[in-house]
Order: C-alpha cells, then sequence, then structure tokens
C-alpha cells in the first residue's frame, strides 16, 4: 500500500508513556572538546574541536501477553577532525527493530554484534571519546550510526539475539553484509557469554570472518574484579583477526583499573600488542572523569604503538 | 532572515497536548519477517528478511477560530532485499504541510493524491509488506517516503485538497514533477469519490498523465459489502494506463475477501490482468492476520501474473 | 567505544519536563504559500509554490550546581523554486552544542555567529519567507540549516560566546571552515554589541573575513525606536564587504517601520546600496501580518536593485 490515507499517529496516552514506557522516546548524548593527535603530519592540525550529538528514537509498544517490539533509529552527527569526510551534517542510522520477553531480545535488521556487546570489552575505554588503545584491534561489525558503506552494502541484514539468566547473558549474531547474494561477501557471526557476581565479573566471545572478512577469526576474554570499595580492576586479551592485507593483528593485552573518589574517578590502562608494525609494543593511557551531576568533565593522554599521543578534554551530558 | 537567535522552542504545555492534540508527536510503525520472491535468478537469493521502520513526526497546531496547521515528515528505513539501493540508512521524505477546517483538508508540498487515497483501491493488500497482484499496474504518484527522485525532480510539488459531508468523501490532486519550468514534464492530476453508509463502500477515481507521464491515463471503480457479521468482500476495476514504452497495462480486475474470527483474520483475492506481456491473466493470494493486542502475526502466499510465488511472515506493530 | 549495549533512553520524567524543561523536545515552524520573482528568464515560471518545515530537535540537561548543557539538531525541508537543487527531501543540519550559566552561554560545532545574531541586523525583513533587500549584502557564516557545502567543508567548526548584562548582550564568534587544516581557507571572525532600553535599542556589529573569504570585512549598525503605542521605527547601515571577485558591494542603508493595529501588522522599508552592476540604487517593500491565533497570514511586495519585483503570500505557524 503506497499510503495511508490521513494516518492518524497513534500515540500512547501520557499516562501509559510514564508507567509502561511504550511509544516513542529520544534520549541520548551531547560532549564536546579538545581533541591532540600527534600522528598528524603537517599541515594538518594536531589539535581538533570535537563534538558529537548522538539521537536515538526509540519507539515500543507491548503486546496484551507482555511481549515487547520495539525500534531505534538513530540520528549523529559528530565533528570531522580528519579531512575527507563525505557527510557534513546529521546522519540517519539504518533501523534495529527487536522483540523482547523475559530475558530474551531478539533484533533484526541495523542489530547489534555478539563480539561487540560482550561484556568488559570496552572496559578500558576513557575520557572525551571512549577511546582505549587497548581495545581490539580486529575489524568487526556493530550497530551502525552512519548509513552502510564500503563492505557492508546497503543490503546488510543483521540477526541478533540475546537470553538473561540469573547471572550469565549469552549472545549470538550473524551478519551479512549483502543479503541479497549479489555480491561475493562472507557473512560474520560471533558468540559471547558473559557470567557477572557482586565482586566478579567474566566474559568471552568469538567472532568469525570479522567485518564480513573471510579467515578474520578473533576471540577475546576478560575478567573484572570490583572491590576494596570503589576500585575496579580489569585484565582483557585478545586473539586478533587479520588485517585488509592478510597479516595477523597479533594478540593484545590490557590491564586497567579505575578507582572512584568522591565525585572524581581516575582511570588507567597498560596494554601490549605484537602486531608486525609496532614501533613499540606497549600503549598505555591515564584519564579522568567529574561528575558534575547530569554531566561530567572528562579527559584523558593515551600513547599508541607507534609512540604517538593522544590527549582530549572536554563534557559529556546525557539527556 | 538566515537564524533566529536563541530561538526558544514553543512547545505546547504538556496539558495541551493531551487535550487538544497540538504540538508534535512521533507515530509509526515497524515491521520485519521473512519475504520470499520466485523471480529472482541465480545467484540471486529468493528469501531475504525485511524490516521496516517508518516514524512520522506530526507537527500541529489550532488557531483560536479552530483552523487547523500541520506539517508532517518522515523518516523511515527499509531493509533492501533487491541489489542496487542508493541508500544505507534512514531518509527524510519531503515535508506535508497541511490546513484543516471542519471537513475540509488541503495539502502543500509532499502531498496525497486523489487517486492513491481513494477508499478500496488497496482493498486486496495482506501479508506482512501490505502487498497485492490485485492493486493497480498503473504508475502514479503518492505520498512519498523517500526524497524525490527520477521523474520526480527535487522541484517537485503537489496540492491536494478533501471534503467530507454525510457519508461522502471527495478528493483532488494536482502535482508538477517540476514547479520550476525548467524541465518539459506532464503534470498529474486526479479526483476521487467515496460513498459509505453502514454496510456498503464505493469509490471511484481517475489519474491523468499518471506519474508526469503524458497519455498515462486511468480510472478506477470499486465497491464492497460488509454484512454476515465479520465478513467483507469487495470487487475492483482498473482501467490502467501506460507503461514507459507506451503499451497499455490492460485492465485489472479484483475479487476479495476478508474473514474475521476471534483474533484471526482470513484473507484472500483473486486477480485477472490482461497486459500482452503476462504469462497468465490470472493472480491470486491468500493471507492471514492473528492480532497480538497491540502488534499482529501476519503472513500470505500470493501468485504473480508470471506464475511466481511471492511469500512473506513477520510480525507488524504499531506506535 | 563502538556501541553502548543495550543502552537504555533516558528520558526525564515528566514532572520533570514540565517544570525545569530538561530532555529532548521537538519544535519549529511551518510555512506555505506562493512566491513570484520577476527575474527569472522563460522558460522558467516567476511564480512557485513555496513550502518550509523546519524541526528543531533540542535536547538539554541541568547539573546540580545550575549550569546547563544542551544541543540542537535541526531537521528542515524547504520546497525548491529554482531548479538544479541536490536534496528532494528533508535534511539534518550539522549539530550545535552548547553550555549556559546565568549570562553566559558558549556553543560549539554549527554554531550561531555575532553578525547574524546582531540585534536589528533582519530588522527590514517581512512576509512568508522573512525577506528584506535591506538586509547586508555580505557574505557571512550563520548556524546552517543544512549539510555544510562550498567554502563550509564538512570540517567546518566554530565557536560562539554570548554574555547578558543589564541592557547590554555582548557577542563573538570564530567560524574555520576547515578544522583539519588540509584547505588554504581563512577563518571568519565576528563581534556584536546589543544595547536595549524600552524604547531604544541600538546594535553594532562587524566581520572579518566573512565567509571565510579573505578581505571580506564588513561593519554594522543600527538603531530602533518603539514609541507612539505600537509603531516601530529604525535605521540600518552596513558598510559591506567583497563579492567573490573581490568587488566591493557598497555600502546599504535601509530605513524601516512597523505599525500594528489590533491583528493586523503593517510594514514598510526603503533602502539604498550602491554597488556598481545595480540597474538602481533604492529598493523597497510594504507588508502586512494578520495575527490567527497560533498562526499568521503574511504577504510582501518588494522591489529589488534590479527594478524586478519579489511577492510573496501565504500562512506560518509555529509549533
Amino acid at each position: 500500500m503506497k499510503n495511508v490515507l490521513f494516518a492518524t499517529t497513534v500515540l500512547a496516552s501520557l499516562a501509559t508513556v510514564a508507567s509502561a514506557e511504550t511509544g516513542v522516546k529520544i534520549g541520548g548524548y551531547g560532549r564536546f572538546g579538545l581533541v591532540h593527535y600527534s600522528d598528524r603530519t603537517a599541515p594538518l592540525n594536531d589539535t581538533t574541536v570535537h563534538t558529537r550529538l548522538r539521537l536515538n528514537i526509540d519507539a515500543k509498544t507491548e503486546t496484551d501477553s507482555g511481549v515487547v517490539f520495539g525500534a531505534r533509529l538513530r540520528i549523529q552527527d559528530q565533528s570531522r577532525g580528519t579531512h575527507g569526510s563525505t557527510t557534513g551534517g546529521g546522519v540517519n542510522a539504518p533501523a534495529l527493530l527487536y522483540t523482547e520477553y523475559e530475558g530474551l531480545r531478539v533484533e533484526v535488521g541495523n542489530t547489534n554484534t555478539a563480539f561487540d556487546t560482550a561484556a568488559l570489552i570496552y572496559g578500558s575505554e576513557m575520557g572525551l571519546t571512549d577511546k582505549s588503545f587497548g581495545d581490539s584491534r580486529t575489524s568487526f561489525f556493530a550497530f551502525e550510526s552512519a548509513p552502510y558503506s564500503g563492505v557492508s552494502t546497503k543490503d546488510r541484514m543483521g540477526v541478533f539475539a540475546s537470553y538473561k539468566f540469573e547471572g550469565f547473558q549469552v549472545r549470538a549474531s550473524f551478519v551479512t553484509p549483502d543479503q541479497t547474494g549479489a555480491l561475493p561477501v562472507e557473512e560474520e557471526s560471533s558468540i559471547a557469554v558473559d557470567y557477572k557476581t557482586d565482586q566478579f565479573t567474566v566474559s568471552a566471545a568469538a567472532v568469525q570472518n570479522g567485518a564480513g572478512r573471510a579467515d578474520n577469526d578473533a576471540w577475546f576474554i576478560g575478567g573484572a574484579y570490583t572491590g576494596m570499595e570503589n576500585l575496579t580492576v580489569g585484565l582483557n586479551y585478545f586473539d586478533e583477526g587479520i588485517n585488509a592485507g592478510g597479516v595477523s593483528m597479533g594478540s593484545t593485552a590490557v590491564l586497567y583499573g579505575n578507582y572512584k573518589m568522591g565525585a572524581t574517578t581516575l582511570k588507567g590502562y597498560v596494554a601490549n600488542n605484537d602486531h608486525v608494525n609496532n614501533l613499540t609494543d606497549t600503549a598505555f593511557g591515564i584519564g579522568a572523569d567529574y561528575d558534575l551531576g547530569g554531566a561530567k568533565l572528562t579527559g584523558s593522554i593515551q600513547r599508541d604503538y607507534n609512540e604517538d599521543t593522544w590527549a582530549d578534554v572536554g563534557v559529556r551530558f546525557n539527556f
């Protein structure tokens, strides 16, 4: 049907919005500040202003029997600190649709992936742009905040499922970069398992044909301990996949810790990666957040595997 | 004026939103499932995942004298089941602006059209994607869910009016694919009349230069009867227009019926079209909806005029 | 961090939305009508339908200590009255992020600029499209309602600050068309000061390298008097910058007045500009608004420096 005549907008009543959280909501965050990265060559600027505005439009309904159906469309705009971008304004991401019932969630479309959403996998990130050189160096799919491009053709399709029970959460995902079959691409599949207690969290994940690249297989295991009042320490290990040239990205290990003192949280990490092109195998970073109550000041100084320095400072606020 | 300094957002108070329904609301629907179509040639896949998220941003205000002014901007993302799409994320449709006073409604911009919004014209549709081979095979304009392209240049402009009185609704629309006059295009005009009683609906419509194609003229007449508790039967007839090559699309007749039993609605149709390229002149389909209360399971199996099979199954939910 | 796992949408409670105005709101306006401009050559149409829908998505939060952080993303669609547009649907503007504390406001990203937001600078505008030939003829940056293009590369970055105290408001802005340093562009800087009493407003502003064009420097001074019940008269003077060919745009002076009688406001202006290419140095316009309570009828007739006539009439409504 091409159109609906005078379609009336069905908006859940305000009372319903408040209680059952059905209807449409917009949430997200903004952040802005300065980013310095010493790897840029003249005349390019090492220091640029960073801004990002993320708007998640979340729609949701619930059937009489308690099954939830929902969808997300993200609009995002981010400053361009390196030249050559193709967009000069906010972009609409592809849609994610999902259903939830009790502990089970199934997503379709522009889905999350198991590897990307494994607990702890981004545990060492810090600063204005949530960055860490201790993150995995492997390419893999994730929920996309911008229109598909590159290997993710316009015909990409993902399916994702997660299930929670007691302290466990298990996830599996499958993404084809081209569901029409017109292109000779590989499908990515990934799985992840988390287990949490009051003090410990452990997580393991694996991905095959990461980002649709044949034989780009990787796995991850991580553990974190929270104790001694306000201290969290964690250790992540990645057996990395291969880059576009078919060369192994080696393995990455990162030890990180966060310590909270009143409104301030201090963060630090040391990472080791043995990729053949590294100038040094060790990267590290220190950072701090200061809670303003509804927003935070945040910053970090990090060194990468080429001995270049990354520094950022700014503000982030949620809404 | 290039800008408004610190423009304050005028939001109708919450009380007003609840009562007079002015302000801005987001509504729409999501749907996802599987679509199978046997007309695709290897290596293309016959079966793909279908997703669509439709968000209608509806803004509205009412003057002291009761005249309503409003606008709609649609953001939509849909999965791409055939290769070659040009968008890989949600797209913003062109805007529709309107005014309403008592039974009269006038639209301007990306308007509805009379032919597309005639009652019953899509009466035989079914399944996840609201599809029927008994729909008109003529090209004509409608409210666009994506940026204008093709014959609808960026300079397309439409005007639409409808008026309701007692059981009648009349509509007229005019769409120029290029209002600047730079291109040698044809304007489409269409009219429609509906009449409804408790048990009967009849509808007739005509379009001239459909979709801006010279001599692409078509007309439609349809009738439907609802009776015998939960049964609706209808008959539509189209005298079709011409295709891009100037060849007549023949005429189409479709007999359809819906039968509701509790939460289940069964649907069926048989259609006949005598276009010269048809392998067979008969198409048909059966489908079913199952109401979940806030969402529905829906599916159909249909055969087209080339004896290919279309099948779909999935979920649709409104919000 | 590539993604947030099942990010929960943080929506301020409805009570909070109503009182502290944090959270996300959508406001804006719609307008539609007819525009006639006699400068078009056959076969182009002098008269076209004008539509615009502006949606401002405004997100906002406030820290415990009363500092406000916020952001705006605009979605806009406008009819295309001249051929050759590159967009056929609504577009997302780049994001503006800001912080406010008492009288101080700082913006970053797609910011306002001091010159564009000086009081009175658009004081002579009228009609459906807020147009006046007494506006500055100099090119300068402003908040952009569409993705960056042209000299504003995708890497454009602006910073803006304003401060209010008693009757004063001072503003300063800085915009680089390419913050990455990859392109040999000029930065625009501008300042503005306003002073308002009950009856008088005076405003002065200056811009250097307007719109990133070297030596495109301009200044402005304006004054307005409101008295005699419902009458406002003002005088603006611009020492203009240079066009793309390096030729001075001369100077512009405009005398304007508005007179309000009940629901009707009459407007008029006479402008003088001495640019070398003018057919005449005098432009003028008369217009009227009629308040419908929630919307307005508005129209104008204006003559430009080539003795061409501009006329518009239509409706504008806010939401």
